[in-house]
């Protein structure tokens, strides 16, 4: 969940990026002086000078050498989808995928988004190198931690400033990433890192668009595209992260050096990562837990009288929509939540389904539910009570919801939300497919066994 | 010339972009516990379950659409090289290019070297839809004029706190240029602004490597990729550059939205454009002015008995290498600069090669030169006197150096600069059309006069 700024903001800032839309879309064609259109032409010309002059320049071979690895395209795969595209294209759109659910995993510490950039470079890169799994995997693991590692030395300064830190943090992870699985010197990977760190991605005001998911899919192409060019030979500082002048210190005022350095090589942030049980923001999970929990225990909605809910009262701030109209709306709303729970165990994307939030027998449940504000209880938890017209009670307090780092989602839980998403696009045969070979990935002889199981 | 900085800066940074990237490169395979191996494939699990869920979502076939435009490869030029490439891929390396000899454009106010970022983009698109001349210049003024105006509402805390301007506001011209140049209307193209303000690239420790050039080229390749992405009904949030937690206060604490609006579409930020004459740091731009002044006169070498140069302080401090050993110090020396301009009557990228820097009568003229700290002299001025054996004196006394706003160079100097520049790679009479293209461009049908000119 977003934490509350601590950055001053300028809340009234005219619309500029409207204005200047405006400007670049509706000025009539050489709507200016003679002067303006010489001083065009004068600008254009001196340009092409120096781009033809410098031509021969190493600089230039060099990134001529990363970009001829693009090509031919169509050269990856695009998970879900049978079109093939180029390799930075691929990354791109693979990593804008994964994120668009908000359904991908969660680093808590840094609340990064961990595999939508690093895993999203890495499996276009492994199909044109034709690298093992087990060289992924060392990648993903590698990757992930300097992403994770670097989101650790600068949150919550950096987020709080504005900056959307998957993106930001995840052009570092995708190149480190590539660069492992480039087989790249310590050197060469400097420099791949040091040319990433010039491209943090991501601004918060994006959420709600297009653009959020986005963000992940551009770092895993800026991470790419800056390892390509380091093993091509092109430069960059070997202080690019730290400098005074470098990353670190221009988008961050917190900068915790030993956040690099401690137990590295020995603990590793992939441990930390978790997994969403549930479509929807986190602080629903509890209460979406504590439902599920009353239906294995055999509570059917039917024998429902009322619903007593207590939970912190950041709950209802966030998610209080007590008669959601939409399935977005239905995200923010702890009311049904609880009641997927309930009614099927479940709240995967399907169940934020308009028709799903509109259901009669939804509504109805939904309006047995009373939610009262308990700051005793924590954010992470919920306590709730179902009264049956029975008159029997039922009673469970979630402590930590499944899907903490304290109660992981198991396996087959994990199995059983990939293969909810995948199926409706795949099927289900592919979809096991794709489930048996992302287990097996790291004995794999390459990852052609995942993008034959994901292509539709 | 770099400001002073004014924002805190942490110097005992230690190594850890060296560190992470030893990490990453040397770390053993599978060189962790069995838990951290099952992470990483519960991990990909996860992220290529999202992935292929979302495979049919709008978003992930705007995607598809946008990067579609980019196949198939080879389809847009390099200037200056043989090879084809890829759309983006093009726009990434004319703007590496044209950036390379640090000899470009620049917009005083804002020290944005604006056409990198812009014109690279735009060519590279021009060449794919077929745009004529008339619509490049109209969407290479409009480019500019976004990047340069977002430039001026934050500079200089922007640059000041590590950012490479040109490239964190190039990103938003490109972008601008490309959505006007594929005919967005004011929502697209909104969009497209959108999408490339979570893109500032460029840090200024870069200064020195490649990465460097790269700035500019970057912020073609991601304003290029928006304004795809933008008519592909990709979306972004319309008040991304403003907004509290949008781009410019992200990246900037001063924020003045007037430089947006003020006498938007009657000044035209290109209108304050220059064209350094000279391939070094404009400080020592009004010594070679005077140099040249003073050979035009008839002053020769072998008749000097000493040079007695005055200037402001900055210029030693900056640019004051006496016996520079090779062609990269000679741009950090005024008096190699005098030299090139009373030898050579210029100072192009040629006369920094090692051989002219170490030529025996260019180190004997050079030990003749005596420069004097005088601050009554301005940063832009220089104050020459060249006494000659004879000892007849001649003195120059330059206010503003040629290829300053108040001195722009003439059109015939800026054809000279790039014929000196393009003939070592593509010859003269290629050259020659290059420069007919370029001042024809405004009545093309369509850019390929320029790009056939400019290929060896």
């Amino acid at each position: 969940m977003a934490r509350n700024t601590k950055v001053a903001a300028i809340q009234d800032a005219p619309p500029v990026t409207r204005t200047l839309a405006k400007l670049v879309a509706t000025h009539p064609s050489r709507g200016w002086s003679d002067a303006v259109e010489k001083e065009a032409h004068r600008t254009f010309l001196n340009w092409a000078g120096c781009a033809t002059g410098a031509a021969q320049h190493e600089s230039v071979t060099a990134a001529l050498g990363a970009v001829a690895m693009l090509q031919p395209a169509p050269q990856s795969s695009v998970l879900g989808r049978s079109e093939r595209v180029d390799m930075a294209s691929a990354a791109l759109v693979n990593g804008i995928s994964s994120h668009t659910f908000d359904f991908d995993d969660t680093h808590l510490k840094t609340i990064i988004h961990p595999a939508g950039p690093v895993a999203s470079a890495l499996l276009a890169l492994a199909e044109v190198t034709g690298a093992t799994g087990r060289e992924v995997i060392d990648a993903l693991v590698l990757g992930i931690d300097v992403s994770c590692r670097v989101g650790n030395m600068m949150y919550p300064d950096h987020y709080d400033r504005g900056w959307h830190i998957t993106g930001s943090t995840g052009t570092l992870g995708a190149a480190a990433g590539c660069a492992r699985l480039l087989g790249l010197d310590e050197q060469k990977t400097t420099m791949a890192l040091g040319i990433a760190a010039s491209q943090p991605i991501g601004m918060r005001e994006q959420f709600g668009t297009m653009t959020k998911p986005f963000h992940p899919g551009g770092a895993a192409r800026a991470g790419l595209t800056s390892a390509l060019l380091a093993r091509s030979g092109f430069t960059a500082s070997p202080r690019a992260i730290e400098a005074a002048r470098g990353m670190s210190q221009t988008i961050s005022t917190k900068n915790d050096w030993n956040e690099i350095t401690d137990e590295l090589g020995s603990r590793f942030e992939i441990s930390f990562n978790t997994y969403k049980p549930f479509a929807c923001g986190i602080v629903i999970h509890p209460t979406i837990d504590a439902a599920v929990q009353l239906r294995d225990r055999g509570v059917k909605p039917a024998d429902v009288e009322r619903v007593e809910l207590r939970v912190h009262s950041l709950v209802l701030e966030l998610t209080g929509k007590k008669e959601p109209k939409d399935g977005l709306e239905g995200k923010f709303s702890v009311y049904h939540g609880f009641c997927c729970g309930l009614m099927f165990g479940r709240a995967a994307e399907h169940e934020y389904d308009d028709a799903i939030v509109n259901r009669a027998d939804m509504v109805e449940l939904r309006r047995k539910v009373v939610a009262t504000v308990d700051d005793a209880i924590a954010e992470e938890s919920a306590d709730v009570t179902v009264v049956l017209k029975s008159g029997q009670r039922e009673h469970v307090f979630v402590k930590h919801a499944i899907g903490s780092l304290e109660r992981p989602m198991t396996d087959a839980m994990l199995e059983a939300k990939a293969r909810d998403l995948a199926e409706p696009v795949i099927g289900l045969p592919r979809a096991n497919s794709l489930i048996a070979a992302c287990w097996g990935l790291g004995e794999a002889s390459d990852v052609r066994a995942i993008t034959r199981a994901a292509c539709p």
